[in-house]
Parts: C-alpha cells; sequence; structure tokens
C-alpha cells in the first residue's frame, strides 16, 4: 500500500508547477507572450512519449539481435541494417548511410584467469580482455603481481621491481563523489593508460580493476592505448569483486602469481557506416541540428545504457515532431554514430564531409550518459545565450528538468573544428546507477525503463523544438 | 566511453552547488551562521552512507531470507527477529518487540487462470489472488466475462448482465501523468473496491488488471476488502500483458470463458510484533522522532523497494548518528512497523501503546515509496515552519535534493490521532520504477542500487539531524 497524503502532495505539486507558468514575470517579452502555448507543445511531446512503446521496442530488438556490436563485428553490420530500416520506414525527408572504415579486433573464446597461491590455492575469477588488447596467446601467462592504486605509486617503483611482472591497477572509483561520472573520469587513466605506463617498466601484464561503482562479477571492458616505442603487453580486466580478492591475498601472501590468457586479435579496418536521417528544415533548410547517440557497444554487453538508449532517443525525437505535425525551419538530423568506442572515426568522418559538402552546422546534441531519468539538458553557450536558456526554464519544471551549462560529447565534438560557433547540447540523466553497467555484460534491455528513457525523449524534443523556433 | 565536457560541468556543478552555500543572504540568522558547519555535518552523512555497505548488505539478508514476509507467516517472524538482532547488535540505548495480533492468510498452492475461448483456444495467463481474496477452492471457477474500465460503466449495467459472471476490471494505470502515485491513486480502487462493487451485481468472480505502469508478465497483488453484507467473490489479478490479451480476446469473442483455481484460506489471528530501536535524547529524552518503514511484505515478493529498504533505511539513520559521533536531543527511534500491507496494526498498536505510556511524540517520517534516488524531502508543517525549513535548503542543494511540503503515512498516521501538533515528515524518491514492481515478484534486491538507497539513508539523517538540533 502507498502513502495518499504524498499522492495528494505529488497532485499538488503537479498543478503547482504548472500554475507557476502563468506567474513568470522576469522573461524575455516574446518568450513569455509564448510561454503558454509552448507548455502545450512541450506537454504534447511527454504525453506522445509516454504512451508509446515503439522506441521501446526498437531498443529490445537493438539489444537482444545485435548485442556485442562493436565496430567491425557483423553484430554492428547488423545494427546498421536496422537502424537504417527503421529511419527507411519513417516516411523522413532523407535517410542515408555514410561509409566509414572501422578498425577491427576479435577478443576470442580462450579467455581465462586465475589467482594461484600456495596459501589460498587457486582461484579462478571473472574477467576479460580489455578492447584492442594484445591476447597471451594460447599458453597464457603467468606472472607475480605488484599492486599499484596510483600512477604515482607505479612511478616509484623501479624496473627490478616491475621486470617480469604483472602490474596490477586497483585504484576504486571514488565512492563519495555525488557525480559518478567523476569518478570515472578520476579512475579510468588505469584502463587507458595502465599497460603502456606498465609496459615501460618492463612488466609482462597488465590486470586492472573494472571501472565499475559497484562491487560485483562483472568485468567492464573498455578500450585500452599503446604507444608507439613502448612493447605492447597484455592487459586484462577483472571485475571489482576479484580485484578486492586479489588484493586481500596480495596483502597476506606477496609471493602469488596470477595466470590469464587471452587470444584476442587484431585485424585489417573493415567497412561500416554512420546511418543518418532527417527532416528537412522549412525555413532554413540548410542549416543543420544534429542528435545522436553511438551504435556500436561494447562486444559482452547488449549496449543497452551505452549507447542503444541514446540512439533510439534520437529517433524518436523525430518521430515526436513527426507526430506533433512540427515541421522544424532548420534541418534535424538523427545521426547513428559507428565506432565511439574505440577510434571516434564515425563523428571524425560526419565532420569532414559535413565541411566537404559546405553544410551549415549550427547546433548538436549527443545522448551519451545513458537513459536513466533525465536530471538536466544542457548548453555549451555564451552568457547571453544562457540567459535566454533560462527564459524556457518554467516549461521544464513540471518534468523535473534543470537547465543547464555543459554538452557535446566524443562523436560531435568533431564539429567543431569545421563549425567554431556550433552550439552544443547534451542531456544529464541520473546517473547513479550507469558505472555498474558500462562496459559489462550488465547492461541489457532490462535495466532500462520505458518512462525514463521516453521522459529523455521528449525532452530533447522540447529543447530541440525550442531552439529550431526561437534561437538562443 | 564518455564524456569529459560533461563530467567537468558535473564537478563545476558540485563546486558550484557548494560556494553557493556561502553567499545565503536571506536565511534566517542562526541557521545562516550555522550553515558552513552544518554543510560538513551532512556531507560527513553521505559520505558514510557512501562508503558503506553494511545497509546494503541487511537487505539482501532480509529479501533473500525472508522473502514473502506478509503478517502472520513464518518469514514475517523471521524479519523479526532478523532485525530485531540487528539492532541489538549495534549498542543502542534500547531496542525491543512491540507485540500486536494480526490477521493471517495464506495463497494455496493451486493458483492457475487461463482463457478459453472457442475462437482462439485455451490460454493460460500469470495470475495470483488479491491478498485476503477468498478462493474458488479446488473445483475453480468458469463463468463469461464483462470487462470494464471504470466504476461508472460498472454501475450502468443491469444486474441480469452481470449476474453469474466474471467481472473484469482493467482501467490501465495512466501513462501521462508525471507522478506515477497519482495512477495508481486513480486506478487502485478496481483491487480494493472492485470484487465488492461487482459482487453486489452479482458477479461470481472478479479478475483485475494488474496495478503496474509497465507492460509486462508479473502479476502484482496487493489487499482487497470485502463488506459485511455482500457475499464474498474470489478475486484474482492477471498480468498487464495478459488483461491486454483479455481484452483483445472479448473484442472478438465475446462468449469466451475465464477459468481461474484459487485455494487461498484467511485464518486465526496471530501475534506479531513491530521492532523498535533507539538512541536517547541527551536534552530531551522524553520527546520522540520515529523514523519508521514497514517489514511486512507481499506473499508473493522480496520486498526489496516495498519495503524493506525502507526499514533497512531507518535502521541506517541511527548508524549514521551512532558513526558520525552526534548524540541528538532529542530521543530518536527506528520502527519496522508490522502489517502495513493488510490491517495497519503496527501502526494502531504504536500510537496506541505511545498515548498509554504518555510518551511525547513531536515528529514521525515514514519511508515508503521505494528506495530510488531521492528526489525530494518532505515536512507537513505550518507556513511559518515551512519558512524555516526553506533555509536549510542550501545544505541539501549539492544532493539533488528538495525540502518539499508532504510526509506522514499508512503507519505514522495514527499518531497524529493523539498527538495532534505531530510533524510528519517524509521521503520521495524517483518514482518512475517503482510500479513496475510493487506488490509483485520482480521487487528483489537486484532492482535496488546501493547508492540510491544509502543517499535516501543519508538526506533523512540530515533532516532528522537538523530537525533535531534546530526545530521547525
Amino acid at each position: 500500500m502507498v502513502n495518499f497524503t504524498n499522492i495528494e502532495t505529488m497532485k499538488m505539486i503537479d498543478i503547482f508547477r504548472f500554475t507557476v507558468l502563468a506567474f513568470c514575470v522576469f522573461l524575455p517579452v516574446e518568450v513569455k507572450s509564448q510561454l503558454p502555448a509552448e507548455t502545450v507543445v512541450v506537454r504534447g511531446f511527454f504525453n506522445e512519449a509516454l504512451t508509446s512503446y515503439e522506441a521501446y521496442h526498437n531498443l529490445e530488438w537493438l539489444c537482444k539481435n545485435t548485442a556485442g556490436r562493436i565496430c567491425g563485428t557483423p553484430e554492428a553490420a547488423e545494427a546498421v541494417e536496422f537502424t537504417h530500416q527503421l529511419m527507411n520506414n519513417m516516411s523522413l525527408d532523407a535517410v542515408w548511410l555514410q561509409p566509414i572504415m572501422v578498425k577491427s579486433w576479435k577478443r576470442g573464446d580462450k579467455e581465462e584467469a586465475r589467482i594461484v597461491s600456495e596459501k589460498f590455492g587457486t582461484v579462478s575469477v571473472p574477467s576479460c580482455a580489455l578492447g584492442w588488447s594484445i591476447g597471451t596467446g594460447d599458453p597464457g601467462l603467468s606472472a607475480g603481481v605488484v599492486e599499484v592504486k596510483s600512477l604515482d605509486e607505479l612511478k616509484k617503483k623501479s624496473s627490478k621491481e616491475i621486470e617480469g611482472r604483472i602490474v596490477f591497477f586497483n585504484q576504486p572509483m571514488k565512492q563519495t563523489n555525488l557525480a559518478t561520472f567523476s569518478s570515472y573520469g578520476e579512475a579510468v587513466w588505469q584502463r587507458t593508460n595502465g599497460p603502456v605506463e606498465a609496459a615501460r617498466l618492463g612488466a609482462v601484464g597488465c590486470v586492472i580493476r573494472s571501472m565499475s561503482i559497484g562491487t560485483d562479477d562483472f568485468p567492464h571492458t573498455g578500450i585500452t592505448r599503446y604507444d608507439e616505442g613502448v612493447k605492447p603487453i597484455p592487459a586484462l580486466t577483472i571485475s571489482t569483486k576479484a580485484a578486492d580478492l586479489l588484493s586481500s591475498y596480495l596483502a597476506l601472501d606477496s609471493k602469488l602469481f596470477f595466470f590469464f590468457r587471452t587470444t584476442c586479435l587484431t585485424g585489417q579496418d573493415v567497412p561500416s557506416s554512420n546511418v543518418i536521417g532527417e527532416i528537412k528544415g522549412s525555413e532554413f533548410p540548410d542549416e543543420i541540428i544534429t542528435i545522436g547517440g553511438h551504435l556500436d557497444a561494447w562486444d559482452i554487453s547488449e549496449g543497452a545504457h551505452d549507447d542503444g538508449g541514446g540512439c533510439i532517443q534520437s529517433i524518436e525525437v523525430l518521430r515526436l515532431f513527426q507526430k506533433a505535425g512540427i515541421r522544424p525551419k532548420h534541418t534535424i538530423r538523427a545521426v547513428m554514430f559507428m565506432d565511439e568506442e574505440v577510434a571516434q572515426r564515425g563523428g571524425q568522418e560526419y565532420a569532414k564531409q559535413a565541411s566537404i559538402k559546405g553544410e551549415k552546422h549550427i547546433a548538436a546534441l549527443e545522448s551519451d550518459r545513458g537513459v536513466f531519468q533525465p536530471k538536466a539538458l544542457a548548453v555549451t553557450g555564451n552568457p547571453e545565450q544562457m540567459k535566454n536558456l533560462a527564459a524556457w526554464q518554467p516549461l521544464f519544471d513540471p518534468y523535473d528538468i534543470k537547465l543547464t551549462s555543459g554538452g557535446g560529447g566524443a562523436d560531435v565534438g568533431p564539429l567543431k573544428n569545421f563549425y567554431p560557433t556550433i552550439l552544443f547540447m547534451g542531456i544529464i540523466p541520473e546517473d547513479q546507477r550507469y558505472f555498474n553497467l558500462h562496459h559489462a555484460a550488465s547492461d541489457t534491455f532490462e535495466q532500462v525503463d520505458r518512462r525514463e528513457m521516453q521522459m529523455g525523449a521528449a525532452g530533447i524534443a522540447s529543447l530541440i523544438y525550442l531552439y529550431d523556433k526561437y534561437g538562443l
């Protein structure tokens, strides 16, 4: 049973928020006079999003039929085909594939890892190779372990301490940050740069604590990078629970060995595509607003929150415009970027082709922080633009969405090279759960709540609608 | 990979929020001068909550070892024992069981339901008896079906249309409400009053669409009530997907039959307990602040969000006070109420005993809306109190928690009968996911995010700390 006092309260809050709109006295004149009408349009986007199951079912199809769609795989090709068909069936003004070449890499099927301790015996641990790691090959690799929790700690070690051994990077994501993206930002150096830093000192392999905010049994993969001139070494990630276990064993048995086998192989570049659909602008068809997510996802994951959901939201925004019968003034594009996770070639090619074709890009929004309940919509505006943005806040108050500064991302970022004044936008969802799932097998369709994802899509549609109509 | 521009933005927001505290110029003098110090205390609660796994592990134990702990069951007794031991091990000033008598009811093990249509064949559907429904008995019940979507629609039917048939209540929870508790409040009459209204018109049974905001295969149970003078009829709920299916079949085959068998039995009242632990106040030990959740959960559910999480949060608040070395001025109690789901006897007895013993209750907070990310903390204060509450808002801004009006609940509610001036408080978490899980087998421990639950506990601790110290 639930608390009826609070139900009434929530209703009151809803009513209150709508009423507030009538009393907004400090807004620019044009926006002020438009607010009542725009309240109805925005509410229309949300009503349609909340009652529709189309995007949710499309996300399910994408997750269940193209799981593991890292660039260069047949699953990635299937995801291109699916979203291409999806947009082809929407009566958009144009839908096309934009060819790119992507790197390719295969995990191999012989992954295993274990702690071998005279004191504690042999314990297998959940693990996987980091993306683009070299493999150990069939025989595997066995060596003593040096644990470090920071780059400083590693750098203070002598080559003698590291040579011939496995470096175990074990800096947990900080729990006391309120923004889990900050914790990720602080800890992810281990995954991207740990192996090359360990190799510089003569390590033979590298084991890295998974970049998870939770304590669980899922290994979380992600890209690692090698430097030319430093011999690459095999890099493995183990689950956070396994990392805690290994650390506790090491404290009592510094002579233990770690064994792992990975048979991953890097292949030739292969062709792939960005998938693009657009509604032509009625007044400024040559001025383009891009909304995008990335279609690729790690090979061990359904990629529901990262970033199938962001792709499906982008398509949903176009559907919401169509359903509302709104033809935008500017051209609005949904772009499924290929290869965000590895080399961002989709984003680079999209920007390059835009420049070659002489397109005019005025704004770009990327949804790549999961599709949880939206907390904020963000714009990288100048002070004048941020003031204008603030005038729209009352329209978003009923949905508990703040308008704030921020935006951009790895895929739309390259547009800045060709369009220095482009306005970047973004969506910031609740993030407490995101890094439990990020780059892991736990990022499944079942972790997505339909209403939360749809509120995100409706929020993006509302912001884009207002920007398209009034500018900033 | 993630968007580093946004990471920086989030950090900036964190820094900005803390900085804002320094510039709060419109606050009452006492609070204003205290804010910098209280910022540290509040941050301390959050830091401890976010780094501790104790409450989370306790919730796991409760969910996995006392699933189905509806009042009167051995599982409920086990939950009493567990939380009693838990608080006994915390060095609290007092821990005790408060005896109550509760109703008892057993589902029986022969539940089944199917649609029998000449046109579509026979289709089994996910179902369960409503709580405290009578059973059909072993032979089951088979009858034609009349579908209604509102009470008005039912009342317009003649007895002749209803007599001897099964009434199928099929009003979906409204998707366009932003507050899902509002949708629940609007639709739950079908479950609580549908069977008795159908029986008045001569129905032989009642099938009710599950109170779920999602479209899925989980039946969601919950209490139903019979009126004296109206012959009780068996009442069954079917999943939302099954309800959609039945409705679509009925549209094409109005002569189909519905068969269901339920063997539930209502038993004698049995003894049970509320579980109470307290930290004695240093200045006003006789003035009591209650924080509570309900320990019982539906028999088909682990009761993670409803309301194991609320219980564990209440205990966690005491632990956070202990860990911070804060002895409150007033006595603070954590109460695990028994029997919220059926007859609220735990809440009634708690209030009655308080009155008998001449206790002075000044405030009570109930956490019974799930343990998702906290959006707001609420107080049912008068305008003066709400103004004072607003002065604390800067302390909660870093955590995205609003201070608002509301509070109370089914368990603390009866205190109002004896303490008319008692201040009710509450916590309002994100609610988009709650009614996917509510009263169903899907409400598992795995649906709880540790950080979200812990942020709720820290939020409650902070509000109670401020209220205990400054009053409202």
